[in-house]
Order: C-alpha cells, then sequence, then structure tokens
C-alpha cells in the first residue's frame, strides 16, 4: 500500500497484543506507540529534533487550544500546524470536546454543539461536530477525532447513556463533516464509562459508521485502574481488529504496559512532560523526584540504562541542582528524559510482542520497577 | 607555545582594535570574543551544546551564585564546573565580589572582606580574596578574576579611590592566594569610576603585581556611554598589550563595537540570555519585542541573516505564539537566536579587525541597525 495511503497493518500478535505499522500521509508510525502532547503547537521545553530524538515518530496537539491561540485560521494561513512548529510527522488532533469541558468557562451544552468562554480571553466560541472537523482540516491534523462529550466519573448510568448516544450522533456528523485526503485519517471515539454494554452499544454504532481507526475515550479519568482494565476487556475485542485502537490520555507506565496487553495500539498522556517541569522522573527501577535532597550529592545517572542526554552526560546532583535553582533548563533535561523513557518502554514492548515474549518482558518489566531508586552506588 | 600553558597572542590590529587568540587549559579561543553567562552552572535555557553551536567557546560563571547553591566543595567534589554542567571548555568565573554587593543582604564591608547574607537561605557567609581564590580553584576555573569591590554609581571620587585601593590591597593578596596551575589564569580589575587619574593609579598598581590579564571593572553600571568610552580611551592604553582586556558585564551590541574599536578583547553580559526570557531579541536590523501584536501573522524569519534555529525553522508568528501562550520553548529559541547574534557580531569583529577593515564595518553595522524591524516581506 502507497505511503499516500493511510493503513494499518498488524505484522505480529501476542495474546491480545499487537505489532503494528501505521502509514499516514507524513510517514509511518510502529505500534504500540506512544504520542507526546504538543498542546499549544509545542512539546513543552522541547525542540522538535530532540522529541524526534527520542524516537517520538507521532504527537499530539490540542485543538481547544490551538482555536482559542493563535487560532485555527491563523494555523492555516502560516501553512499548518506541521510547519508552524517544524514538525513534519504525523500529528492527531483531539476534537476540543474533552477539553471545552475541562478548561471552558461558562459551557453550553445542546444537541448541536458547546458553546463556552475562552480560559484565556474570556470570549465567546462555538464547537461544534462540523466546526472541530473544520478546525482539525485547518491544523491539517493527519489524524482527526471525532468530536465528542466525555461525561465526569462518578455519574448516573442514565447520564452516561444518554451523553454517549449524543457523542454517537455528534460521530456521524463528525464522519459526514470530514474532508478526506490520502493518507489522513479520522477516528471514532468509544464512550460508556465503565458499562459494558454501553461500550458495547458505542462500539457497534461506531463500526457501523466506518472510521479509520477506534479510540476507547472516557477512561483514566478517576475510575479505579481495575474497573479500566475490565473496561478495555469487555470493549477492546469490539473494535474492527485490522484498525488501530487508541486509549485517550493513558497514562502511567504501569498503565500502558496493561493496556498494549489487552490489544491498545496508540497512547497520548501529559504525564512525562508534565512530570518533567515538577521535578518527577520515570526510570527502569521507578520513579523519583530530583527536589528530593538525597540526590544532592549523588554523582551517578538519573537512569544508568538510559541514553538520553540527561542521563548520558549529567549527574543526579546537577539534576537536583537544576531543580532547586528552578532553572529552565531543569524541566527541559527531566521532560527530555520521561520523553525518552516512555519512548524506550514502547520499542521494548514492540520488540517482546515480535518475539512472542511479553508475558516475560512484562514481569521483567514490574520487577525493576518495584525495584526503587536508592542512591546510585558510589 | 603548548596548549597546557595560558598564553596570549595578537595575531593581527586595525587601530587599536586586535585580533588574538588565547590558549588555556580547556581550549583555544579567539578574541574579541562574547562570554555567554552561566550564572549557576547553566547558561538559562540552553543545553550546553547549544551553545557551543552558536561559535561560543569561554563562558562566565558566577562565584556568588555557586558559592551558596549547590556550594563550591561540592562542585569540587563532584568533580569541578566543567563536568558538573558538561562544558569542557573554558570557564571564566567572577570574584563574587560585585554580585554580593549587588544581591546580598546585610552586607559588612571590612579590610578582611565582606560578610554577608544569602538572598536565598538567609545564611551568613564571609568572602575574601583569599576564600574566592579557593572558591574559584574548586570550581576548576580556568581564569579566576580576583576579588575586588565595585563601587555604585554615581558615588563621590573620594569613595571610588578608597574602595579601588582596597580593591588594589585586594588584588595583590588574590594574587598570592592563586594556586597557579598550567592553563589556568587570574586576572586583575582595573577600578577608578570615570576618573582618568584612578584608573592610572589603578593600573599601575596591577601591572606591578603582575597578571595573566586585565579587566576594566565598574563601568556599565549607570554612567553615561560616552563616559564609560573616554574612561576606555584613557585606561586601556595603560594596561599591557600583550595581555587579554576584558570588560566585565558589557553589553549592549553597540557598546561591545565600540569597546572593541579601543582595544578591548573580552566581554560578557546577561543580555542576550535575559533578553531571550523577556520575549526580547536582536537583529541585524534592530532590536525587536516578540510580544508586539504586529508579529502576529509575519510568516518571515527574525533575522533573515542568522543560521540559527529560532530563524532557520520558524516564523515571527511562531515565536509571537510561544511568548504569548508563556511555552518555554520560546525563552529557548529567543535565548539561543540572541546567543547566535552575538557571537555573529564577534566574528565579523574579528575578520573585520583581520582584513583591517574594522571602520568601514562599523559604518555598516550601525547603518543596518538604524534600518528598524518592520514586518519582514512577504
Ligand atoms: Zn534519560
Ligand atoms: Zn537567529
Amino acid at each position: 500500500m502507497s505511503g499516500s495511503c493511510f493503513s494499518f497493518t498488524v505484522t505480529a500478535t501476542d495474546g491480545a497484543a499487537r505489532l503494528g505499522h501505521l502509514e499516514t500521509a507524513h510517514g509511518p508510525v510502529e505500534t504500540p506507540v506512544f504520542m507526546p502532547v504538543g498542546t499549544a503547537g509545542t512539546v513543552k521545553a522541547m525542540m522538535p529534533e530532540s522529541v524526534a530524538a527520542t524516537g517520538a515518530r507521532i504527537i499530539l496537539g490540542n485543538t481547544y487550544h490551538l482555536m482559542l491561540r493563535p487560532g485555527a485560521e491563523r494555523v492555516a494561513a502560516l501553512g499548518g500546524l506541521h510547519r508552524f512548529m517544524d514538525w513534519p510527522g504525523p500529528i492527531l488532533t483531539d476534537s476540543g470536546g474533552f477539553q471545552v469541558m475541562s478548561l471552558a468557562g461558562l459551557r453550553t451544552l445542546t444537541e448541536d454543539g458547546v458553546t463556552f468562554q475562552s480560559h484565556i480571553d474570556g470570549s465567546r466560541h462555538l464547537l461544534t461536530p462540523e466546526r472541530s472537523m473544520e478546525i482539525q482540516d485547518q491544523l491539517d491534523a493527519t489524524i482527526t477525532m471525532a468530536f465528542d462529550e466525555c461525561p465526569p466519573f462518578p455519574a448516573e448510568k442514565q447520564a452516561v447513556a444518554d451523553s454517549m448516544r449524543r457523542s454517537m450522533r455528534w460521530a456521524r456528523r463528525s464522519r459526514e463533516a470530514f474532508r478526506q485526503r490520502p493518507g489522513y485519517a479520522l477516528f471514532g471515539i468509544n464512550q460508556g464509562g465503565i458499562h459494558p454494554d454501553l461500550r458495547a452499544e458505542s462500539a457497534e454504532a461506531l463500526t457501523a459508521l466506518g472510521f479509520e481507526g477506534y479510540a476507547v475515550g472516557g477512561l483514566a479519568v478517576g475510575e479505579p485502574f481495575e474497573a479500566m482494565l475490565e473496561t478495555l476487556e469487555a470493549t477492546v475485542p469490539l473494535l474492527p481488529f485490522d484498525r488501530p485502537r487508541y486509549l485517550m490520555g493513558v497514562g502511567r507506565p504501569e498503565d500502558i504496559v496493561a493496556a498494549v496487553a489487552r490489544g491498545i495500539d496508540m497512547f497520548d498522556c501529559v504525564m512525562p512532560t508534565r512530570s518533567g517541569r515538577t521535578a518527577k522522573a520515570f526510570t527502569r527501577t521507578g520513579d523519583l523526584n530530583l527536589r528530593n535532597a538525597r540526590h544532592r550529592d549523588d554523582p551517578g545517572p538519573l537512569d544508568p540504562a538510559c541514553s538520553c542526554p540527561a542521563c548520558r552526560r549529567f549527574s543526579r546532583a546537577y539534576l537536583h541542582h537544576l531543580v532547586r535553582a528552578e532553572e529552565i533548563l531543569g524541566p527541559m533535561l527531566l521532560t527530555w528524559h520521561n520523553l525518552q523513557y516512555y519512548q524506550d518502554l514502547m520499542a521494548d514492548l514492540r520488540q517482546a510482542i515480535g518475539q512472542g515474549s511479553l508475558e516475560t518482558f512484562l514481569a521483567t518489566f514490574h520487577a525493576t520497577r518495584a525495584q526503587g531508586n536508592g542512591p546510585a552506588p558510589a
């Protein structure tokens, strides 16, 4: 299949887990994949080539933020988001539906869409399925997400059902409004909270419409870890085998490996980037906080197995110093490391699935993560 | 002369301006040179290799900041400042004298030195010539600055004279306490405000002691531009021809070219880095503020003649967006550009001096800078 067409091929499986290959208008992506979040046209504190250097091949942009600032029409006039932020690779944009409900002020939800007030300047805006498709098209998103609504957790089942059914009507309107171009894709979003029957109803509605990929939305919003896993186990088998499956907004390393084992192919989360700005680091032997005084005199690397600049060239003592002195280089290096950690984890998962050794990998992963992070040996 | 010895060679002159070559324990430096400021063990918002990529070969560290956090003993235990911050090239450290008077609280100045309170945690410290030499040695400074005092401007001439004479007594103690190592150097600091007779007295005292280089201190502290130039014209000819001359804390591009034309070889200033964090950019056609709304839709580069990533790969519109959205990438890119601008300016000055065309270069420099920064042509 030509690289100018959007395609997805499962090349190996290991239990429910899949190794896959995605072709897009902006280049290929190996799955399972983690997409760093570039909310406002930048993966915070990272040069684009540094994001690529970690192994990232696709990033996420946020419709809600970009429509408010700098504005989708402006991005389009400047050549689209790829050129604007110098990221020539694939970009997935969310629909704005989730963030408008969590960030905007004075929201009014109707069957047509959502009117809201900008959290930046108080200006009034309307988001509908049609407008969301238009914005994501103006941004030149490689993968566009259908416009949906995500109910809060916990919520009454009837409220979750009503919300899911409205999202399915919006999914139809998104499908109809989406402008098809070779190598570009529209993903539908499965909703239904933690209720298997609602998830099944949603999966049926989406597959009837037909999308290039399917997301599982409305998880990692506060429900217990076990509830998330049970929902995945009930939902993922109902999604088409030959389409990529994307678990939105997830998550911790432990969440990701569990979801990969249950057949998820794509992830995004602010955790590695946000943690990098609050001195938190993910390592193979567990998570740590560089602000802690026990790192003050530690000449050892953050994670000896990591190839990123923070680990190859600097000590924990230096990273601790940068955090304490509130130097910008602290977030720069810790974000880089965390993104490298996530990309290395995905590469390890892909290798394990390809070798049929996912179970062994997961056992080692959990045992190593549980070791904890004492001071490095002298 | 071997690279393991500290040496300075003037290889060409053009009027009072000199082209020079510095050899140090940490590598060579071509002069006139601009040293980016790495106050607390990092050139703010820059990876060390990015600093080097701009053409910078020597950076400055601040004794006052580093002695308080992380502490000179700690830096020494971690292998010295070069290793701590991953800058293998030469590092010049100031003596702490200037910053203790401008930043610290509850200062008491005696003939012995200065006792003061840390601006970070209120702890009490003592800086003397001997302690300053010890700290800079622990930091492993390639170039150590003598401990001096810089009186405020304006000040009574008698106060300036008293301060200068104390600084000269401290210079002698610094010279005696400094640990000589091959490729390392101690610079004396000329003081005396804007009074030619005091500057001459200071120059005589310093040259009698003998230093590997000579700084002009106490300028760019609020005096008029013309007063600074007149002081340089009176002072520089009194400094040894065959030693590097360093104008401390200067300055704007216009200050630097004027000082080079008067025989100065070395500069440092927070201006390019600090400006990068407040949306200000230096360009060949003048200075500008990226926060200004007129850049909002400008697809053109910040400075078409600049080779830095901010100019090669992004638009003014994107830089404006980063500034407005308070994204860390904004300071990162603008700092990089400003440092590139300063390094390019120094390279142009070195080329002009080598060709004997400094006067022509300066005329073009001033005419181009005066053009101003309208929106780039479409
Ligand atoms: Zn790392
Ligand atoms: Zn530039």
